[in-house]
């Protein structure tokens, strides 16, 4: 076991730790120690200036267990100076957010003293997070003791050890009396109140808090239409002028919806300082790779991929993969279809109580291989974009959230489709959305929360009864090093792609087919209800704590919601086509009907590009914010380059006044 | 006649007149000399610190005419400063378009000594009317010698005596050698070459040189449109196969076409220095009234109108307004088809020459009466949008274009849309298409350039007769009095609206139904040619120099070609749909017919809106160029940061040990 000696200005009483670095075991001991040094090192020598100590081997320990565990803080004014370079926006005297400065810094709401407990533990986090990322290598040609980990001026320090191997993982610490607190008035208590956002934000950051915000948001959206569906099934309203109303009110209601959270996704990002901040010039991701160039931006030495490469790697095979996936997809329907048959005749042969069970079975079936082939397919999209080579994470994200939504998308609305526009058999239409919908939200709910929780809860139990072999706690709360060891177990969050994806296929249930089962709307605000509990359990219990991402809005998937509303348009005016109600005002020629419903449809799609036009996405009083701060910035460049002329001309008065002066004495 | 003492720093030999000031010929003495005093003060005590001289009265001077017309100019560190304020973007030594500062200027290309020639005349001119525009009141109450010509602290004076009447115009001033060189090398030399879009820029500004760029690049690209209509009409193609193919051609061509004027806009801009430049704050416009309260974003004193009242008169007035014209634009196109039926049975009965000649008589009046009508509806709509009390004047373009352009839309279109899918007459569609196309076109350019033309000529020689009365003049150049009364009597220039416009209802006969009339690309073509030397004429010596407008891009205008474009699809794929080609697939069942072309047209329209996602908006290598900028900016920042730093810390560690030296003393 190798042993480091604590650095001198970080053995001081006033080291928080904050964030987890775990090297290798086998890591050998100049890497590790080169790896220290340039984290203390001061910045003006190109270092990090963090605080960092080695973790100590803690009550339990055995011989299997990772000695390489460090621990890193910082003091306050480094992390202060670190909140300028990432851009942090935050509370200003006047209440408007304003972009922190040390300069500037007791203009700040909440700021006292030297600034301890101005940033939150978050917030920390990401500026030790961002300060770590940004180390970069100055004359080293590798890491130490590792020649094959070869390094360039300004390549980043971390993403290197990360990509060979050195690093397995860096992750902020739970910092357990806010858990407790912010655990305690999210799900613990039984309440009518909403989710307390910026507790959620303060603890898990910006990402995390819009997408809770979402998941409440939407959910409260769908109150109305599950109030009104409920009715349609009680009274078993089969009348399908009924559904047209439902279809109308459910389009306008789901674009306006979607427009309304553009505008309160403003407003919360306005009030956490994400919707104006700068995004920080992104980093290549650690799994990108190419020839040694010059980056034509930064001028710095780096891997260089060209682009054409991988639009050839994208168009022709990524491309070609996922429609042969689409087609298979499309075959998996086909058998379906066939076992819904046989069913069916088996019924009807003998109609018993288990025939009548078996007439669920092939529903159930697709929806489980419709599960099984997401994930299936969720890796193989994950693995051909990794080898696409992105350069950046955001973009190789936009590339993997199209795959898997189109493919999504289609294996799971693909049958409904042809039963709703082939078949045209709205009975067997409702019957297959019902059993898809509970099927795959019983299955989320199993596979999300309960799985990873009950491993969790497993790996946690051993480690509280290792730990209380040899100690006996009164308040049975673990000491630092089991804490850290048991959080560095514990599975890693992959952020909101899986959740949000959840949404977007619910959504796309309610919005696509609703007016022929009102009924969806209910079962997915219930189901909505107990994700945001399972989802705030697994948050604080089953996953590592993950850093704060500073997003303002949900980004892609407000797209992808659009575009849903969109097909949405479309899917009702075919479904309100259809219905014989309406069939029944055109007797005699169904061409008129068709063209009728078409030019319906074109009106409602133009409608609602207007709506979205109409609307504002940023409300009003954050328009007049912002623009309140730019022009105060414009009035104060423009005042100091007066006072700056002003100045220039005093100096020249006084030196014309001097050369009189001397003119004068000269004569 | 009044008479004003030149300034005293105005009458050295450097002024250079850039723009005139024509206050009404009554103004009272008092308020003629506060306004010169304040355009002279110096910055620092709130004056523009501009240079300012009286016209005199030149050779030709009559009792009529108006003494007080002002000559304004600036020296060229103030004009430099101005530059920096207005937040200027001129090429850096390293080729990037950078804002220009004072302080770094001997880093820009072409900077040479004091900065003369630096800035070309129309940006002088626009820095000009920017300080004059911002020219704010101070304790003032009221216009010295109009009571009724209220000020409040930072009211713009400009504004106030425009909306008073005292001033009566404020135009930038020709010049006669740069104007005699960019008309020859644009329209006077007979040449294959593309017009001097730089050279109209440096003279004419930014807004002018886009349109003169979009005007080209639409001709360019209509013209492999044109290639392919002219044998359809050359070999009489009737069949429609070959129209469906021209058809599909076209929706794509739209699209990319405009997806690539994106492009070429943003490479432009670039280059121009306006693609990133800030707005400036934008000031209320003039005819803005209401009640005096507190700008909520800028805190001062100004007129403030409830926006609740201003949509108020929007959707309660001005809507219905708009819906009552469109009915009435559809009774004139009744009374259209009423007397076309009406000449078509005359026809019949007795064909003769002259019964032919009846035949396109209806078509000629019709597109009379449109243009007529689009001319009456275009001061309706102004009166309108002045009443409707906007703000900004961005504002109020924005709701006037909306306005116009609905209406003009639907009055030149909505004949064509009535014969094409309501009488389903292919032929008809044809020749009244062509009857349209050809005489707005003639229409128009009477109307737009000969016109005003012959009424500017007419004043031109009158001038002249009436100078060389008293003098004899070598080389025929007029004096500078009697150059600028000349210039202050021609016509405003109202902006490119019109013009815009123009292109857009031609873009709508080019796409909307091409695929029955190819040849109306040609048509188009042909136009555009004349369209560019006219209009060069027309800008060169009929009208009055506008001031510069630094656009980025061609505005709302985009989006009104891309809405078209959208249109144009549904069109296309209705007209080929329609068509008997099509048709005969499907010879049993129209129902099925329909449904396809529903589906094909959805089809194209998504595909449309990936396309246009798929194509980035702006060129990589301007991209690129931009990142460096913001780049390079982020790291100065920080490097400052890191000095003010280290700096801070050197203070630190010298005070520490000053204090170690006092108690060392003390000891």
């Amino acid at each position: 076991m190798m042993q480091w000696e604590p650095a001198v200005d970080s053995s001081s009483s006033g080291f928080i730790p904050r964030v987890v670095l775990e090297l290798a075991s086998n890591t050998k001991e100049e890497a590790a120690a080169w790896l220290l040094s340039r984290i203390r090192d001061p910045q003006r020598n190109g270092g990090a200036e963090l605080l960092v100590e080695q973790l100590g081997p803690g009550v339990g320990a055995q011989e299997k267990d990772n000695p390489n565990l460090f621990l890193v803080g910082a003091s306050w004014p480094r992390l202060l100076s670190g909140a300028e370079d990432v851009g942090l926006f935050k509370e200003y005297s006047d209440g408007s957010m304003r972009g922190f400065t040390c300069a500037n810094k007791h203009n700040f709401k909440h700021f006292k003293g030297e600034g301890d407990g101005f940033l939150s533990m978050s917030e920390c986090q990401y500026i030790i997070k961002h300060e770590l990322d940004t180390l970069r290598a100055k004359e080293e040609t590798h890491v130490p003791g590792y020649t094959q980990a070869k390094l360039y001026p300004g390549k980043s320090i971390i993403r290197r050890l990360q990509s060979k191997g050195i690093l397995i993982q860096m992750f902020p610490l739970h910092d357990k009396e806010d858990l407790k607190r912010l655990s305690f008035s999210w799900y613990k208590k039984v309440k009518l109140s909403l989710q307390p956002l910026d507790e959620i934000k303060h603890y898990y950051g910006e990402g995390q808090a819009l997408y809770f915000g979402f998941l409440e948001y939407f959910t409260f959206a769908l109150v109305p239409m599950a109030f009104i569906g409920v009715p349609y099934y009680l009274f078993d309203w089969e009348d399908y002028d009924k559904y047209v109303v439902f279809a109308v009110f459910n389009m306008i209601w789901c674009t306006v919806i979607l427009e309304l959270w553009k505008r309160r996704s403003a407003s919360l990002a306005y009030h956490w300082g994400t919707l104006s901040r700068k995004k920080a010039f992104e980093e290549p991701r650690p799994g990108f790779h190419g020839v040694l160039g010059f980056n034509p931006v930064t001028g710095r030495e780096e891997p260089l991929y060209p682009n054409v490469k991988r639009q050839l790697r994208i168009y022709l095979v990524s491309l070609p993969f996922v429609l042969l996936c689409l087609y298979f997809s499309l075959y998996i329907m086909m058998i379906y279809f066939l076992m819904e048959g046989w069913a069916l005749s088996v019924h009807d042969e003998n109609p018993t109580f288990w025939t009548g069970l078996l007439l669920f079975i092939p529903s159930i079936i697709y929806a489980v291989v419709i599960e099984v082939m997401n994930l299936i397919y969720r890796y193989a999209a994950e693995f051909l974009t990794d080898w696409e080579n992105h350069r950046l994470e955001s973009s190789f994200q936009n590339h993997l959230v199209l795959k898997v939504l189109v493919f999504n998308f289609f294996n799971c609305f693909a049958s409904l489709f042809y039963i709703a526009f082939i078949m045209q058999d709205m009975a067997l239409l409702r019957h297959s959305l019902a059993t898809l919908l509970i099927t795959s939200q019983i299955l989320n709910q199993i596979m999300e929360a309960f799985l990873p929780y009950w491993l969790q809860r497993r790996r946690n139990k051993k480690m509280v009864r290792k730990v209380l072999k040899r100690r006996i706690f009164e308040d049975k709360v673990l000491p630092l090093p089991e804490q850290v060891r048991l959080e560095a177990d514990m599975s890693m969050y992959l952020g909101t792609f899986d959740d949000y994806l959840e949404l977007f296929l619910l959504f796309g249930y309610v919005s696509l087919f609703s007016c022929v089962y009102p009924l969806a709307a209910v079962l997915v605000v219930l189901n909505n209800i107990t994700e945001v509990y399972s989802d705030a359990f697994k948050m604080c219990h089953v996953f590592k704590r993950p850093f704060a991402d500073p997003a303002a809005n949900i980004g892609v998937w407000q797209l992808a919601f659009e575009a849903m509303s969109v097909i949405a348009v479309v899917t009702n005016c075919a479904l309100i086509g259809m219905s014989p109600q309406v069939k029944g005002y055109f007797p005699d020629s169904e061409t008129q009907l068709i063209l009728w419903t078409v030019a319906i449809e074109h009106g409602l799609l133009a409608f609602k590009f207007i709506l979205t036009f109409l609307i504002p996405d940023v409300p009003k009083y954050i328009q007049i914010k912002l623009a309140r701060l730019e022009f105060e910035s414009l009035e104060a460049l423009k005042k100091k380059r007066q006072l700056h002329e002003g100045k220039w001309r005093l100096q020249r008065s006084v030196r014309r006044s001097s050369e009189a002066d001397m003119k004068a004495y000269r004569h």
